[in-house]
This record gives C-alpha cells, structure tokens and sequence, in this order.
C-alpha cells in the first residue's frame, strides 16, 4: 500500500446475512466508528439496499466529507470482482445479479468498491492481523458457512473470474454429510457451525442417545456451542460430531498447506475460537499424511485477533490497495 | 518476457527418474536440438552430477557459447527454488541435499538455474502450450507420480518456501488406497501410472478374476496400459479401478477448480493420454458437485500438446523469465 494521507479514511460495510456492519477506519487500520444493524431481509432488493445506503450514509456523516477516499463493501456471496455483481448468495438472495458499484456510481461521493467477505477478510489479516509480512497467507473463516481468501506477496489471489477461495466447498470426506451447496463431505458439511448444528440435531431427532436431548428446548435450538459444550462433558454423539469435524478440517488444510505452502493459516469466525479443542486432532493429522518433513514442519496456524472487524478492515484495505493502484498507473 | 535477442538460446534439462533429456530451445520455444539418456542410478552423487555436467556439456557445444544465456534443469522432486537444494526427491535420491546452482555457480559459462520439474512444466504450458494467455493456470501431470504447477499473471506461484503445487497428495477418497508418501487416498495413489498398476497387481494377486491375470506373464509385469486396456473390453476389475481413478481425479479437480478458479486445467503426462476414457466421468462429476453454475461452466480441461519437450521448454521460460527479472532490476 502507498503511505495514505494523514486524515484520509475509509467507509467500510460488512454486509452479512445476519448483520450488516459499518465502519469509519483510518490509513492504520484503526476503526474510528462502528455501527450494526440487523441486515433486512425477505424485504425485497430494494428495501435492503435502501438499508445499506443508510448504513453508508451514516458512516459518511461521521467522517468530514473530504477525507473519505473510498467507500468498500463485504458481500457474504460469490461475486465478480471486475463488475460486482453478485452471483447466488445463498445468505443474500435480495442482492442476487446486484451490483452496488454499478448501481450507486459516483453518487456515494466517493468510489464505491465491493468484495466477496471472506476474501476481503484475507486481505484484512494480511493488512492488519496475524498475517502481517506473510508471503503466502491462507485465511479462513468457519462460521455459518466456511470461506476463504488466499493472499499472496500483498496481492489477494482472484483467479480468472474472480471466484478463488472457496476451501469451504473443497471435498474433505467421501460419503460425508449433505453440504447446502448440494454436495457431499464439503469441508463446509463437515465443519461449519451450521455443519455441526445439522448433523447434530438430526442425529438426536434420530433418537441417538446424548447430553443435548435433555438440555435444549427444542431440537431447533441445539446450536454450535451447544455440540461443543456436550463434547466437553464426554457425551459421546457430541464427541463424534466435533472429532469429524476436528478430522474434516485436517484434510482440508493439510490440501491448502501442500497445495499453496502458505507460511500461515489463519482461521475466523465463530468456531475458530473452538480451534483448542479442534488443533490436536487436526496437528496430529498432518503430522501422520504430511508428504514430507517440509509440509510437517511449515504447518502453522493461528486464530484471527480481529474479531468482528476483520471484513470491514479488508474492505478499508481494498480502498487503500485500489487508490494505490490507481496512482501507479495515472 | 521481455524480447529476446535474436539467436539467444537456452540449454534446458529435464532430470527424471528414468531418462534425462537435454535441449538447446530459442526465444520462442523452438528445440533445435535434443537429446535423451537413461538417468544414472544407484550409482551415487558424484556419478550422476557428472552424468548431468556432460547432457549440460553436449547441449553447449551444440550451441555457439555466446548465444547461451543460461542453463536451466528441471529435476524430479521437491526443491527450494531460492537455494536450489533437492529435498527428499524419492526418484532422484541420489541428489538428496544437493544443490547444482550451488554446486556448479559461474563454472558453466551461463547462469545455471534448476526448478521442480511439474512446476516448470506449468510454465512451459502457459508460455508454449495450452496454457497460453490463461490468467490462472492449473497444470498437472500424470505420470509415475502426480504433480502440478500454477501460474498466476505469468508468474509462478511457488508458495512461501516454493513447494507449492503438489495436488498429487491432496486427498480424494477417504480411506483409499495407499501412496508412496505414507498416506492414503491421495490423487496420485488412486490416478497415477504407478497408483493404477499397483491396485491391479494387488487385486489380481488376491486371486479377483480379470482378464489382466491371464494376459501378462508376471504380476509384475502389469502396467497401466494393460489396465486400460483391459477396462475397455469390459473387464470388471480394470473397469472398477479406471471407474475409481476418474472419480478421484473429479473429486481433485474439483478441488482445484473451486479453490483457485482457472480458465483451464492442462494434463500432461502419459495417464492424460486417457483422458477420453476418464473425462464423461470427472466431467459428470464436476457437473453433479460444483457449488454454482460459474464452476460447472468454467470448467476447462485441455491436454497438453507438448508431449516429453514440457519440462524442458518450461526450463527454457525459467531462463528468459530470470533474464527478464534481472534486467528489470538492474
């Protein structure tokens, strides 16, 4: 990134299927002002994106109009980098075939970017968090779905159409669990909290005895931490689940390490903080099918220390990155 | 690359178990001459070294000195590309620990370079094959072994330490069969020569009917020639293990597809000759997995057309690649 103006910042939106997050952060990755909303939904196109210029609007009233050099927004769905449009999201239906750069223009006052999360996310550990100075950092997120953004000498890796990164849908069991993208044993089945909620509940509703029958009010209430507070108490269904879980995620990073040998992993997300509990049946994984010392020996992880700011420091980093670009090439 | 001088050419190597081939390759990838011998082995380190320094020594005399701008080998196994140190390689043991840049330095006449072999040959497909004008690349190779190479923007991605690439030791069927690595249902134990005709001699000598114990006169003698050969006309056993093979390759193509989003896949080596037997099923699996339709239409698999030159005219790209670096940075 070129050195940023003293006083310049950045408006920075993480729009989730669940919050819409929003962010005033400076040239340090310091976040001046946050907000959050509940994300609207089953309202319509419109009403959502009528809700996130509002959430624009905000941010920008909070920053003086001068210093705002880019306003960047986290899209929780597959989209094309060069146009915006987004393409499926399964989380974000409303925005299916939008795009927020085309639509908005230069009307925002200032440009308008967008970016898949969870590969904004990676830019944001390599800009501000655990992945600062890597060569090749691999992050990602296990939370509602899995996701994922590969950064490589500064630059994030698109592929050709801007659709890179989806570790969450990388096969990591033959036969396993329905994957909501219509597949099987996708790392995503396996280890997402929705992932582990799913097998859990229809386990139970199955009638396998466990600690979580007894304690939930229902069967739809049995949630993530749920599964790993039961296997904590040694019930055996809940330890199950979370050692599939534990044994998917081994397969799947120990594919990234040997395919992309990043010099680090670093996870998100919710169940990342279970990483405790995941790490020694994952560490002993690779240790075991690592093809060799190198791969053995290079395998580091680390858990995100950004929080629930990390899409919104990879959105104010796409602002950065870009105007940098720009002014390299006048 | 940056334009190349008029007759300026590269002596190029490729270093493999079996044969060692050498070439002199011009600016645009043309081999204006080349050789091959039978690789030196279990004759110790000095003796292949020597080997290698006279295939260097023949390509040069062939050439005019001063028209030589470097000398690049490919050599089979894991290697750091900043030291040149072989790490391990299991078919190329001998060079163990060795370094040839190191080991020969100015004494060759031209700066002498050396990369793993499936990688350069990634580059030779995205500058003389398939692979021409791709922005993200997958080449893999299979052959003995399975490897690959991607080549992002024209650059190499080489990973944090420069081993990345090894798609051959992602896993694409739980509990499968194997690998030479010590792991198991890895692509290259359920998809490559070596992993076809080693389930086939280990069945047919449990006693499983096939026309494949009829037909060749040892156990050992099954190659995988024989097995597709024998699954075309029908018979069980090679049909269920050819079956196999298309399936686990769907599931690391796959993989490969959604993780990095190439405008193509090239396969090389002698097991991509059957890529019409194999492709109705990768191809059917691709169409049944993928995440979204941006996946199932982007799908591209080409052979390579470049045959036993690939590694050597990607060793030749390493040397106009490395001039062009240079003089960029003078």
């Amino acid at each position: 990134m070129r050195p940023v103006e003293q006083n310049e910042v950045a408006v920075a939106l993480d729009v989730g299927g669940t919050w819409t997050r929003a962010a005033v952060v400076d040239e340090f990755g310091k976040v001046l002002w946050r907000n959050r909303v509940a994300t609207l939904r089953d309202q319509g196109t419109e009403a959502l994106i009528e809700q996130l210029a509002q959430s624009v609007g905000q941010a920008c009233d909070i920053a003086a109009p001068s210093s705002i050099r880019g306003i960047a927004l986290g899209m929780a769905g597959p989209l094309d980098p060069r146009t915006g449009v987004l393409f499926a999201p399964p989380n974000l239906m409303e925005m299916d075939g939008v795009s927020l750069t085309q639509r908005w223009g230069d009307s925002m006052g200032a440009p308008v970017l967008v970016g898949n999360d969870a590969t904004l996310a990676a830019l944001g550990e390599y800009h501000y968090g655990a992945g600062q100075g890597c060569h090749t950092l691999v992050y990602i997120t296990l939370s509602t779905g899995i996701g994922g953004g590969i950064v490589v000498d500064g630059q994030l890796l698109q592929g050709a159409s801007g659709f890179a990164g989806e570790i969450g849908h990388t096969r990591v069991e033959s036969n396993g669990p329905e994957c909501g993208c219509g597949s099987r044993g996708c790392l995503e089945a396996v280890a997402s909290g929705t992932g582990i909620a799913r097998q859990a509940r229809a386990r139970v509703a199955r009638g396998e005895a466990s600690l979580l029958a007894a304690e939930v009010s229902s069967m739809d209430a049995i949630d993530t931490v749920d599964v790993f507070n039961a296997a904590a108490r040694q019930d055996r269904l809940a330890q199950d689940i979370v050692g599939k879980a534990a044994r998917g995620l081994g397969v799947g990073l120990l594919n990234v390490l040997q395919l992309l040998d990043p010099d680090l992993i670093v996870l998100g997300g919710s169940v990342s903080q279970q990483w405790p509990v995941l790490a020694p049946v994952v560490e002993a994984h690779v240790a075991e099918h690592a093809m060799n010392s190198h791969f053995r020996e290079s395998f580091k992880v680390a858990v995100s220390p950004l929080g629930d700011d990390i899409v919104m420091l990879g959105a104010a980093a796409l602002v950065w990155d870009t105007i940098s670009q720009l002014s390299a090439y006048p």
